[in-house]
């Protein structure tokens, strides 16, 4: 942790041009503050993860006798989730325990803190790449194609389609970032961050569907659909990265530009008092660190800006694709939001 | 990046007991400071990328008019890689500069600052979990049947048969969080930290791969080996974890055992002397945040200590199913090194 916090706000240090030099020097204190603590919970392994147990402690069954000398201090930890179910293990593994800044526990395990983020809503939501090569030209037509039976399915029904969309938005990035993953290990060489960059979008688009989820309850036939469009478009993606990434990104940059213009019209819909703009689910507040009091206006405004910034690392990814070089050769935009 | 800082020692904070509260409010203080310029970076997005543009701005060819006035501001930036080739884009996005603690550049693009951690090397890696159920004794023959060949066809050549276990190694946890990725859409459900977990495992692996390659160069036979072995793996544990995950799981665990067993005898063979122990190799030192002196021996120390953490998690996703639960009902162990 210690040279998280300290390598964090260094790089951030640079960011802030020369307002950095001050803050870099009083978060190196903290850093070897936080040193020490770091070294205990290190060379105590197991008392570490024991602290952290939150339940009775529980004997697992599938013990040996042999180990249970052994492992004493690890061998009786309990997990426990927000429903209070608990699962024993002696793998000395529980889930530490963490609050908000506010002192209040974080409620999220498929989110943490450090995952959350302030989005940035300045991004130009309108910009469109102007389709020019053959695989442009078959990405935006493929999308526009598809762009009518959304419309003919969902028409003004925006929070269903928002929902739908998501469920689809989620998978490129983890088809990209494993294909590249599984490149990476192949050839033996680097990735230049594209990995990584891929897989936030993929679960930054799966926390959008997250936080819909809280504000529209998907019907039977809309489940179906889901499993049906999946089983279909994981396994179209999947062949098309493989075989033409250059379309496949240009793609993807498309379709985000088509989620723009939907999250427009629904952010309109919402101004005219079509959609009734309720408050905020708690997770889209804790997620984009919005105000208590946000509302559905405020989400679908960083969701749009989200898709905006998506839109523009699979372009930009397309582009180097274009120019025939490989992904690897330009560092990836991580942690762009 | 401010409430990252702050909920991480936050977080840290609790796990030190007593010692927290000192901590905890002199990083506020850091936090408050950070806040201002998140703020700066966040209201200038552009500005805050143009920013970090490390080269001379290059026009982009695609680009059209009516866009070029719009986006004056973020159409001309550039990227560049280490070998610095560098591609244009107008899509704003260029790599964010980043340095050390020490004030040197960042060099690495697949891992940043703040992917870099202390291996705890306290953790038991004798530890093993005894068969009890048919998948368990099913996982366990599994993996010692594959022991036999691999033994026969390494021999003792410790760093080879490492590199490429390590090939295999990246794929499990890549499968599996995508299944779980595709699970969560399908299913409009949360994945208790799993999915991340999961994907923490495989990039771990991938980074014990770009070390061995540092210091084992593949023989295109052993190249060749590893895109017929991969091919095969990915799919098999693909259709494994799909239809019978406890026993995955479990068989994870017993992979990660034998590759205890395998480092283990590396280590002993570097002791003895029949193994050379070079220098570590400097993603080594940055990754594990190893002494700039740090040897072989220490790289394959806290690789051993990574195998040993990864054999704890899928041990006990094993045991969470065994129980006839689902992964999502007891939180991931995220970050647990």
């Amino acid at each position: 942790m210690t040279y998280i916090v300290l390598a964090r706000s260094t790089a951030r240090a640079l960011f802030s041009g020369g307002r950095g030099y001050h803050r870099q020097f009083s978060t190196a204190v903290i850093a070897r503050q936080l040193e020490n603590v770091d070294a205990t919970h290190h060379h105590g392994g197991s008392f570490y993860w024991r602290k952290m147990s939150s339940l009775p402690e529980i004997k697992d069954q599938h013990h040996n006798s042999s180990e249970e000398k052994k492992n004493e201090d690890t061998t009786t930890t309990t997990t426990t989730n927000n429903n209070n179910s608990v699962v024993s293990s002696y793998w000395g593994i529980t889930r530490p325990k963490i609050q908000r800044e506010d002192g209040t526990e974080w409620p999220w395990n498929c989110f943490m803190p450090w995952d959350t983020y302030h989005s940035d809503v300045s991004i130009d939501v309108t910009k469109h790449h102007v389709p020019k090569s053959f695989a442009d030209k078959f990405a935006y037509r493929t999308v526009k194609f598809l762009r009518v039976f959304s419309d003919l399915y969902f028409k003004e029904r925006y929070g269903c389609h928002a929902m739908m969309l998501e469920t689809i938005a989620g998978v490129p990035g983890m088809v990209g970032g494993m294909l590249l993953h599984f490149k990476s290990l192949r050839k033996f060489e680097h990735s230049g961050g594209w990995i990584k960059a891929l897989l936030e979008e993929a679960e930054n688009e799966r926390m959008h569907l997250m936080t819909m989820v809280e504000l529209v309850k998907p019907s039977w036939h809309e489940r179906l659909l889901v499993i049906v469009a999946q089983g279909v478009f994981f396994n179209a993606f999947f062949v098309f990265y493989l075989i033409w990434p250059k379309a496949a990104h240009r793609f993807v940059g498309y379709l985000e530009e088509e989620a723009l213009i939907s999250y427009t019209q629904h952010l309109k819909a919402i101004e005219s008092g079509k959609v009734e703009n309720v408050p905020a689910p708690a997770i889209a507040i804790d997620y984009w660190r919005l105000p208590k009091d946000a509302t559905l206006k405020d989400v679908i405004t960083v969701i749009r800006a989200d898709e905006a910034h998506h839109r523009d690392v699979n372009h930009f990814a397309s582009d180097i694709h274009h120019q025939g070089k490989q992904l690897k050769e330009a560092p990836a935009p991580i942690g762009y939001h």
